[in-house]
C-alpha cells in the first residue's frame, strides 16, 4: 500500500487539523527527534549458539560511521553515534571524530567493555580480587579520557557483572565494591559529562546481577551524584514490568538517562523497536512525549541497542528508526486536555480511547513529510535499496567484517 | 479525531484499492465475521479483593440478553450469546431461547460450572472422590441437555480443577479421572454438538492445574474423539508464549475449537481485547484469516471472555467487538501473495513489512462503513451513549444486580 | 519417618558439634527467633471463583487471636498477632490488646484496608478524587490511633492502587497523590512506630500498580522519612526476580522493613512459606542471618501472610512456622569463615557447596529440640490434632466463620 | 560438616528402617541409577557475551572421554556418554567406540548440529529454501549411521530452527517441512533406535521456535512413530511450567523419551542441575520413581546438559550427578502407601508432608554408601581433587582446548 505520497499527507493533515490539532508543532517536534545508533549495531553479532557473518559489514570504526551515517541520511534525525571500546578504539581518537563530524555526525555515548577479557570471568567493578577491580576502573578511567577526546559527554556502563551460584560471592559485598570503582569514575567526569547505568535482570550471569533493576541502578546513582542517571534497555526487564511506568518515575525523580532500544519477546532478544509489542512503545512515547511538553525540552537521551542477527543490519536500523519516529509521531497526536479531562473525571474508558484514537492513526504520511522536509527520504529503506550503497560495500569490504563480541 | 466520516473512507478505499486491495473481498468477510458475547460480561464481575457492583446491571438472563442485543445492535456481528450453568439457569429453557431469537440473538456455547460447589473444593472430575466426579459428570450431563434444549451446538468447558500442593494428589489419577468423566459426557452430545475443552496455566490451582496447556487439553480431546476441540483463551498462558504459532497448530491439526478473547499483562487478567498488545491480537488475525482463505469457511468459533471491573460493561464490549473487527480488517488486508514470495525467499525484513504495512493501516473508517452496512452504529460507543440505553436500565433495574461468580 | 526423637538430635549434635558448630548460640538464636501470624490467615479465604468455608473458623477477633495463642502455643516463636482495620475493628481495643496479653500474644502490625470500599474502585490514596484520597487518609489516620490503642509499633501498608488501562489515570499524578497522602499519616505516627510499605507486581490492578516493586516503595519511603520502611512479600515478584539479593540490598540501605511470607508458583498464590522453593527461602535467611551476626540483632520483622483456601488453616500455620524455624536452623549453620574464603578466592564451587551443605542437613532434629526447650511441641501438627483443639473449636463456632475479603 | 562417615550412615539406616523403609531396595536401586553425561559438557563454553576458557579442558573426543571416564569413576552411575556430530567427528568411530569401552564407557545418545553452519541461518529442517532441508536431512541421516557405528540406540535431536520475526516465514509450512525432513530420518533409523525431540521455548529464535513446548514435540513424535519421543531439558520452560506435571503426562502417553538436566532461574541457563529449586528436582523424580515401581524399569534416559562457564567442570558434573543421586534417593523414601491414602482421603497437607518428610531426610550417607558400594568414591569432589587428575591434564592437554560452539 503507498502511504508515502503527498496525496496521503494531505488527507491525514486534513483529518488532524479538523481535529484540532496543532501539526506545525507536531512537525517541529517530529523534526527535533534525536536517536542515537550504536556503531556495534552495523557489526556481525549473533547469540550464543553463533555468529551469522553478513556481506559488506564495516571492517573497522570508519565504516562504521560510514553506515550510520548512511542511516542518518535517509531518516534525518541520527545524527550520533555511540562507540564501544576497545571494539572502536583508534590511534588517534581526533581523527575518528574529525571523520563523523565530516559525514555530518557527532559521536554520542561511550560503552566501556567490562566483560569480554579473561579477568572478568567472575565480575569487574564487583570482582572478588581487588587488582581486577582496578583493572576495570583504569578501563572506565580511559573511557573518560576517550569521550573527553572524542567531544562525547556521556559514559553509557552496562555490567555483565553477577554470579551464577548461590554462595559464590557476597551479595553485599560486590555492591559496596561496585560503588566504590564507580565513585572513582565519577570523580574524574569532566562537569558536563554524565554517566548512564545500565541496569538488566540477566544474562551473562544467571543467579544475581549486580544490577538487576532500575532500582538498584538508581541507588548507585543516588550515592554518586547528579549526573548519574538510569539507563533503560527495553529488554532488560522480567516478565510483566510495567516499562513506561517505571519511565514516567524515573522521570519524576530526575534520574532517566537514556534508552537503549530494542524489542523483546524472551529474553533480552535485542530485536528491532517495536516489533514485539509497538503499543508498548507508544505508551513509552506517551510518557515522553508528555514530559517534554511540560519542560519544552526532551527529557533523556535516545539510542538504539539491537543485534540483527538474521536480516540486513542498514535497512533493519532504518527502519527501527522509522519505528520509533512513528511512536512519537502517535504520542504527539494524543489529546492531552481531553485525556486529563477523563482522568480527573475517572472516566476509564474515555482516557483509554484518547490513547487509543491516536494509536490508530496512520501516521506514515506525516513521518514521510517530516523526513523530507529535513532533506531526508520520504520511504528510507526503499531509498536506501535505490541508492547501490550495501552493494559497493559488499564490493569493497572484503575481508572479514567486525563481529559485536 | 473523526475518522467515521465517509469521506475518510473514500480516502482509504482509493489508497486499499490502488494498492491493489479487493476490497469488495474484504468487506463481505467483515460483514460475515461472528463473535459471541457472554452473558457472564454484563454481570458484576471482580477479583478476590472484592467486587465492585455497578448500576443498572442486569438481574436476570433475560435482562443479560437484553444488553447483548444492544451489542449487536451496534456492531452487527454478535448474534449469540454464551451462556454459564447455573448462573443462567431458567425454569423454562425454551422460553429463554424464543426471548434471544425475540432479540435477534441465538444462544451460543453452554459453559457448566465445576468450580462454585463447595464439593468442589478439591476438583471436580478430577476430584479423589467418586461421589464428586459423578456429580461433576451429572453436571456435564445437564448442560448437555440444556444445550439441546436452547439450540446450542457447543459445550465450553473450563475446569478449576487442580492441586494447590506437591503431593496433594497424583497428577497421574486426576487424568484418567478427568478422562472417564469427559468420555461419558461427550458420548451424551448430539452428533452435531462439539465440545470445546479449555486450558489455562493457574488460577485458582496453585501448584498443578490439571490441564494446564493447550497440549493436555489436545491429548484429552485426542482421547475423546473428533469433536472434542481446544479452546484458546488469549489470558491462559504462561509468559512469552507464543500464542499465534499454536492457533496454527492446532488448525493444522484440525483442533481449534474456538475462542475465548480478551487480554492480560500479567496473570488472567480478563482485560478488554487487544487493549495490551494489539500486535499480538493482528498476528494471530493473520493466522486465522490465513486459514479462512484456504477453505473458505471460518476455521473456528469466537467469543469474548472478559471481565470489566472497573469499566462500564457494555461500552466495554464494544470497544471489544470494534478491537477484534480492527485487528480482522487489518488482517485481510496483508497482502498475502508478496507475504509468500518473501518467505519463500528468505527475505526476511520484507516479509515482516507486509504484516506492518497491513498493521500500520487506520481501518475505522472501513470498519465503521461495514457496520454501517449491516445496518448498525458507525460509531458504536457514541451511538449507544446516545441511545439512553444505560440510563433506562440503570432505571429499571433496582435491587441487586447479578453477580459473576 | 520418626524425627523429632532425642536419638536423633544427639546424633545431629555430635556431627554438628564435629563440624565446629556452635550449637549454643545456633539454638539460642532459634529460641529467640519471632514470626508473627495474621489475625486474617485465620479467616475463610479463597480466589475470585469462590470462598470455600471451613469449618470452625473464628467468628470475632477474639476467636482469631485464640487460634493464633494455639500456634504459638505450638511453636514457641509466635508471640505476635498482625491485625487487619476493619476485619479486626471492635468497640474496644483495650479489651482486645487484654484479650492478647492474657493470651501471652502481643498485638503485631496495624493492617489499613484501602481496597474493599466501593469508593476505591479506582485507588485510594492516588484516587483522582480528592474526596476518596481524604477517605483513605482519614483511615490511615484511624489506624495509627488503633496502633497506639493495641501497643502495635507498624503500620502495615499494602495498597491496591493501581489502573486497569493505558490512559486510566497518570502514572505521575498518581505517584504525587500517595506521597502527599502518606505523608500526613507518617506524621501523624508516634516516634516509636514504623510504616512498612509494600509492594507488588500486580493483582487487583492489571495494568499498573502505583508500587509495583521494591525500588517504586524504596522511594516513596525515602521521601517519607528514616521510619518509613519497605515490606517484601514473597508472592509479589516477577518471574526470575532474586529476592534474596533485594533483601540484602535493603538491608544495606537500612530500609527492609518486614517479611510478608508465604511462596508463589505462578501469580501471588499465597501458599505456604516454602512449599515451592524452600532452598529459595534457605537463601533469604542467609542474608538475613548474616546481618544479623554482623550487628547481634534481627535486621527486620517477619511475618507470614498466606491463604489456606483448601487445607486446614491452623495446621497449615503450624507448618508455615516449622518451615521457617528449619529455614533459619539451616542458615545458622552455614560456614561463613570457609564461605568468607571461598569468595574471596573466586572459589564458585567451593562457595556454593559451603551453602548446599548447610542445606541439606536434617534440621528437624534441632528444631524440635529448641521448640522444647521453649515450653512449645516437639511434633507441633501433631500435639495440635493430639490436643482436640480443632474439634471442640467446630464444636463451639457455629454460625458463619469471617471471611478474609 | 562430615556426611560421608560409616557412622552416619548407620544413624541413617537405623532411623530409616525403623519408618520402615525397605532400604535393600533403595540401594539397589540407586546402584542401577544411570545418567549420561555429555562430551560437549567437559568443553569450553559461555555465553554471546564471549567465551572464558579454562586449563586442561580436552582437546579432542578422546580426551572428553577421559574427562566422562572420570565422573564415572568417582559416581559410579554415569557409564555412557552422549556425542555430538561434528564436534565429535573423527575418522574412525571404530576407534573412538573401542577407546570409550576401554574406558569402561559406552556411547550414548548421537545428537547432530542443525544449528551452526553459515546455511541454517534461517532454518534447517524447517528451513524454506529445499536445498537446506536436503543438507540438514543428510546431516540426520549420517548421524544415524554414526550411531550404528558407535553403538548407539538414540538420535537425540534439537532444533535451532524458528524466527525472529513476524511474518518472517509460514508458521504452518515451516512444520510440515519438519515433518517430512524427520520421516526420512525416522525411516532410517535401526528398530532398536529411539529418536529423541527436544523442544526449547526460545534462543536462537527470538519470535517463533519451531518446536516451543511438549505439545508441539509430542504432535511430530505422533505423526513419525512409537520410536520417536519427547526429550525434555529442565531449562526450556517458560516460568511457572510444572515440569514434573509434564513428566507425569508423556509418562502416561508412552512418549517420554529422555531428560537433558541441569537448571535455571531465568532462560535456558545451563546451570548445575538442582542448583536453583532442588526441590523441583525432588518431585520430578517422585513422579519418575512412581512410575518405574509400577513396572520395574526406568521410565526414560536421563541425562546431563549444562553449560560450566566459571566453575571447574569435572566437578561440576561431579556435583551435578550428586544432586541426581540424592534427588533420587529421596523420591524412593517416600512412603507411597501413606501418600496414596492421603491423596484418596483428601488429605492435602498430609499428602503434602509425606513428600516433605523424604525431602527432609538428609540422604548423603546413604548416597555415599551406594557410590562405596559401586567401587566409586564416597565423597566424589574430594576424591577427585586428591587424584591429581587435573592437575596432570592441565599439564598434558597444552594448546586451545575445544569449544562447546
Amino acid at each position: 500500500m503507498s502511504t508515502t505520497s503527498s496525496e496521503s499527507y494531505s488527507a491525514l493533515e486534513s483529518s488532524l487539523r479538523a481535529a484540532g490539532v496543532d501539526l506545525d508543532v507536531v512537525e517541529a517536534r517530529l523534526r527535533a527527534q534525536r536517536i542515537e545508533t550504536p556503531s556495534w549495531g552495523y557489526a556481525n553479532s549473533g547469540t550464543r549458539f553463533g555468529v551469522f557473518a553478513q556481506e559488506g559489514v564495516p571492517r573497522n570504526p570508519f565504516e562504521k560511521l560510514d553506515d550510520a551515517a548512511e542511516v542518518h541520511c535517509h531518516t534525518g534525525v541520527c545524527p550520533a553515534v555511540a562507540v564501544h571500546i576497545p571494539w572502536d578504539r583508534v590511534d588517534d581518537y581526533g581523527e575518528l571524530a574529525a571523520y563523523a563530524r565530516s559525514r555530518a555526525l557527532a559521536i554520542g555515548a561511550v560503552n566501556p567493555n567490562l566483560f569480554q577479557e579473561k579477568d572478568y570471568k567472575l565480575g569487574s567493578v564487583c570482582h572478588p580480587d581487588a587488582r581486577v577491580r582496578r583493572m576495570a576502573t583504569d578501563h572506565l578511567l580511559e573511557c573518560v579520557a576517550v569521550a573527553r577526546e572524542l567531544g562525547s559527554d556521556a559514559l553509557s556502563l552496562w555490567f555483565a557483572d553477577g554470579t551464577n551460584y548461590p554462595g559464590q560471592d557476597s551479595l553485599h559485598e560486590r555492591r559496596e565494591r561496585m560503588t566504590a570503582c564507580l565513585s572513582e569514575a565519577y570523580a574524574a567526569m569532566d562537569p558536563e559529562m554524565e554517566m548512564l547505568v545500565e541496569y538488566k535482570l540477566y544474562e551473562p550471569a544467571f543467579y544475581a546481577t549486580d544490577l538487576a533493576d532500575w532500582g538498584s541502578a538508581l541507588l548507585v546513582c543516588q550515592h554518586l551524584g547528579e549526573r548519574a542517571k538510569v539507563l533503560v534497555d527495553l529488554g532488560h526487564h522480567a516478565h510483566g514490568v510495567n516499562i513506561e511506568q517505571l519511565v514516567a518515575l524515573l522521570i519524576g525523580e530526575g534520574r532517566l538517562g537514556g534508552f537503549h532500544f530494542n524489542n523483546r519477546k524472551y529474553g533480552d532478544d535485542d530485536l528491532i523497536v517495536g516489533s514485539v509489542n509497538p503499543f508498548e512503545l507508544f505508551l513509552i512515547y506517551v510518557e515522553l512525549a508528555g514530559a517534554e511538553q511540560l519542560t519544552g525540552a526532551a527529557p533523556t537521551r535516545y539510542a538504539i541497542d539491537q543485534s540483527h542477527n538474521v536480516e540486513p543490519k542498514i535497512e533493519a536500523m532504518l527502519l527501527s528508526v522509522m519505528n520509533l519516529q512513528e511512536a512519537y509521531a502517535k504520542a504527539l497526536l494524543v489529546d492531552r486536555d481531553t485525556l486529563a479531562e477523563a482522568q480527573l473525571a475517572g472516566d476509564v474508558l474515555e482516557g483509554h480511547r484518547v490513547l487509543l484514537d491516536a494509536y490508530a492513526t496512520d501516521v506514515r504520511p506525516l513521518c514521510a513529510k517530516v523526513r523530507e522536509d529535513l532533506g531526508a527520504s520520504a520511504a528510507p529503506i526503499e531509498a536506501f535499496r535505490a541508492s547501490g550503497y550495501r552493494e559497493r560495500v559488499i564490493g569493497e569490504r572484503q575481508g572479514v567484517g567486525v563481529s559485536w563480541a
